[in-house]
């Protein structure tokens, strides 16, 4: 079996950088200890090399097809692996114990999802959907809603999912139209058309539990007028029977990547007759369905990362095991050709997507962290912890998503013309990661609420705790000599994020569209920065464990690999931090193009 | 149709910036004035509109097809097509009356091929191959061997291709061991396999003819011990008729992209009867190949430039008809959502595919023009113009190839989740574009080519006459008022082009892998400079043109877009050139990692 992730990486994550003991000193966590996690993460490991990473390829090749008459035709495999990740636990084991749940923490939950997504991403949505789903209505709904379809979805009987975009509407919900009309006791008839549905039909599962968003007759226009239901396409009666509710799978989209993962048109209430069921309270919809969100932006992060970590592991065996060509030194053609690996050229493309996908990695333990100790904390340390969340949770989708998709770009140049043919799997993961600057808010989606609402929001305080942080590790690093330049260049760019907020700022009371015109590009410059915090972090736990001798968790080379791989970023990627606010700090507004003819 | 290339665009390159009416008055192409050879590129554009285009889908969606026995499958509309462009002189057009041709300059002949490239880029590499092999044969072939095969291929009865990339050598030419044993009259005895030939077997054409490299029996290891054979699949006999060669197609390489072009693996001489034909002298075959080699650089790169503006206008088009959601601005959600074009990300996007895509074209041309100088001229001008060529031609490749990959990306964003379904062209560009930084050359040999040979031949003369050239640029637009400060810009990037390669020379003495390790990088800081120089060109020319009032050409808007893209790309692209200097600055040497350990 090939290589798709680093499982001393993770371990490396967990135990050493962001030190999941600590969270099982919670009260909430503390039925775990550091023995019984790992086992589970070694177990999680076994089950993606048996049941998930052997079918990468054949559910790319064989995609998710619409039948024509309301069924989506999946791939074969794909019943035992949902029913191998409930049966582990990989479905529900985030909830708490009295919902069914195995209390995991976040850190744990989502290192065993990283595997499945490195694996075989094309399978790992199917259950994280419907984990999302069931967390969905654990925090929202009844006690009715949650045992009828909570235990149902954590079996992986029943599938969850989340609709909310609309084909007029696209990423601006506030224009959905899909329409509730009141029965009666929280029941609903829904009328509307929802696209995009991830995991919405297929023929691994009975039933499919569609969390949607819809306006009730008479709700105010805008955002505050959505509200959220439970559409099952089959309605689970009291005594057990299920009956079939007006819901139709119209067509299943043929996509570039993540072929084996459908993407469905469900039309609700065309014969009139679908009935959906109200989550809490009318107009709320919006809010709650954030939860999910959130979440889900994390699991995309996370999504592309683990594939960006597939594709290096790819890259790095094949330059690893084949011979090509000789260095620039060797001039003598009789000499046998040196491993692609020896080039320096490929070293640095190996080193930029070792930076990435661990880089990104790192961040997104650090958020599970974030969410566990808001799961498992009270007071101000709750409230802080949930303020950096929310701040990191758009950079962690978009440098994962944006920087994954280069990263991939590079597994194939390494590979050459090889890396182009389906013989191999880097242009897969190159193909696939594509979506993920897309799903659950674009690029610039996630940029907007950054610089607009994330930075500023509680008069920025989220960023001074992300500032906090950084300077603890800025302290940190500045003791160890092998680190004392790095850490200046993170103080000199961090002073530099101040600079350009201090500048953009001037534009927010005048004019907001100037204010939030180069959110992306502000996006990247501060990404920059916190993945460079996320590497400082590993290299001064890397550093500090070569300079004690200390060796007993991971090999010398592991550390020295830490250290080498930080010092890169901070050379070859930190430094275009300073491009990006050049761009920012130019007050020129060039993105206000009144005519269309300018861009012909 | 949907629109595929800005015509206008391709206009103001030939007339206005580059001023093909120079060429014209050349002896070599003074047969041709404008009018004739706009009409040319019109007619051009009808034969794309008609039999390409149309195609585009459909030859992804069949790609070409090994049949298990020798054949290959492809789409039946490829015949057409290649008839067509032999028909309109699109194959030939480009050789001298002598040798059947048209005497047609580069620029006007790669003008008409960027329409098709942009139309279909799995159908014009059949033909743009054809004519590399055919001008291959003119150049260092007998009367002979001109005779036999250059009409058949000019006719589009034959396909010409290049074999170069045996499996177990990859970039690696050196290594080929494809060999050659003489049996008299300047004929070989082939055997040998070859992968990855683009065009080598398909249905479209009668006979294949295949410029081989290979060693003759004896020669010298190495570079130089490389000879150019002519093996056709069928050999032509005097009387006129065809008898079978020892050439059998062996597989078709499936690939993520360009799939309706096929990518073959040859086999010579498996029963010991292949026969080749020497061209030219024994051992010189690597330096008569770079001949095609150096052309098939700039028609990648021409290609890459022609699919990012392919997927820019899909991106244009889409963004001007579908209104979605409000500018931030806007609080009132009753108000009718705005164009998808208003938002100033999306035309931060939109600019972004422009400025990639038009000044990639751009710098195409002026390699065009530098190469119709190199045959239309003598002496000291012809020389300069090579020099100047020969240093351009690695980064035209390598900037069109890596930034047209996130040019369409990019296009992909602005559709939003429908760009990643099949039901929309931008995901095919993405897909077709990958393929470009790995074709003739990776990114990391064009690197090394431009930083180990380009930037250091002839004591870097190249360098200083494009040095002279960008200056000439930065005069002109200081006269205007509008450009100042873009001038001091490039000036200073210029500059700083300078300081790199002097830090970067201390190394070359005592290590000539520390001088290239990060050759790439230098590639992508002086890409930066020299994309700034066409932009500045060509806003030098629309701004004294909107200063004079002077809209005979073009519209007002269309010189005003022009501006706009240019002053984009100083502010969000040219910056990062600094970002890249900072990290070639860097002396520590971090990609000479010894243990293969630290990568894990």
């Amino acid at each position: 079996m090939s290589r798709y992730t680093s499982i001393e990486h993770n371990k490396f994550l967990l135990q050493e950088v962001h030190q999941v003991t600590d969270i099982f000193s919670l009260p909430r966590f503390a039925h775990l200890n550091w023995e019984e996690a790992w086992m589970m993460i070694e177990a999680a490991k076994l089950l993606a090399d048996r049941d998930m990473a052997p079918y990468f390829k054949e559910m790319d090749a064989q995609p998710a097809l619409y039948d024509g008459n309301g069924g989506v035709k999946t791939h074969p495999q794909l019943k035992t692996i949902i029913h191998q990740a409930a049966e582990n636990g990989w479905i529900g084991g985030g909830a708490s114990f009295d919902h069914g749940g195995m209390q995991l923490p976040m850190m744990i939950f989502n290192a065993a999802q990283h595997i499945f997504m490195a694996a075989n991403n094309s399978c790992q949505g199917y259950f994280s959907l419907s984990a999302g789903s069931a967390a969905l209505i654990t925090s929202f709904g009844t006690q009715e809603q949650i045992n009828t379809f909570v235990p149902n979805i954590f079996a992986g009987k029943w599938q969850g999912t989340m609709a909310l975009t609309e084909p007029q509407a696209g990423s601006s919900l506030t224009d959905i139209t899909t329409s509730a009309k009141p029965m009666g006791d929280g029941f609903y008839k829904i009328k509307g058309q929802k696209i995009f549905i991830s995991g919405g039909q297929h023929e691994a599962c009975s039933n499919f539990v569609h969390l949607t968003l819809a306006r009730i007759e008479g709700a105010p226009a805008g955002v505050k007028g959505i509200s959220l239901f439970i559409i099952p396409k089959f309605w689970p009666e009291k005594d057990g029977t299920l009956t079939p509710n007006d819901v139709f799978c119209a067509g299943d989209f043929q996509k570039m990547g993540q072929r084996g993962y459908c993407t469905t048109h469900l039309v609700f209430g065309d014969k009139d007759e679908c009935k959906g069921w109200l989550v809490g309270e009318p107009h709320k919809g919006l809010p709650y369905m954030f939860q999910m969100m959130n979440e889900a932006r994390i699991s995309v992060g996370l999504d592309a990362a683990s594939v960006a970590m597939a594709a290096y592991q790819a890259s790095l065996q094949y330059t690893s095991e084949r011979p090509q060509g000789r260095l620039a030194s060797e001039k003598d053609p009789l000499k046998p050709p040196t491993l692609i690996i020896n080039h320096p050229d490929v070293q640095r493309m190996l080193l930029t997507q070792k930076a990435i996908a661990e880089g990104a990695l790192s961040l997104v333990m650090e958020c599970n962290r974030l969410s566990d100790l808001v799961h498992g904390t009270e007071g101000e340390a709750k409230k802080n912890s949930l303020l950096l969340l929310e701040l990191l949770t758009p950079i962690v989708k978009t440098y994962s998503s944006e920087q994954g998709s280069r990263s991939a770009s590079l597994a194939i140049q390494t590979l050459g013309g090889y890396g182009f043919t389906m013989d191999f799997p880097v242009q897969q993961h190159y193909r696939d990661l594509k979506i993920m600057s897309l799903y659950e808010g674009t690029t610039g989606i996630q940029s907007i609420d950054l610089l607009g609402r994330k930075v500023v929001m509680e008069k920025g305080k989220a960023l001074a705790i992300l500032g906090e942080q950084i300077q603890a590790a800025i302290q940190s690093a500045s003791q160890l000599s092998a680190l004392k330049k790095n850490a200046k260049q993170l103080e000199t760019e961090w002073t530099r994020i101040q600079q350009v907020l201090a500048q953009l700022s001037t534009f927010a009371p005048t004019s907001i569209d100037r204010y939030l015109a180069d959110a992306t590009v502000f996006m990247e410059q501060l990404s920059y920065v916190v993945i460079a915090w996320q590497w400082l972090k590993q290299a001064i736990v890397a550093q500090r464990n070569i300079d004690a001798g200390n060796f007993k968790n991971q090999s010398q080379s592991f550390y020295e690999g830490k250290v080498v791989t930080m010092k890169f970023f901070f050379r070859y990627e930190l430094t275009h931090a300073a491009a990006c606010a050049q761009t920012l700090l130019d007050e020129e507004f060039l993105t206000n193009v009144k005519k269309k003819e300018l861009f012909d």
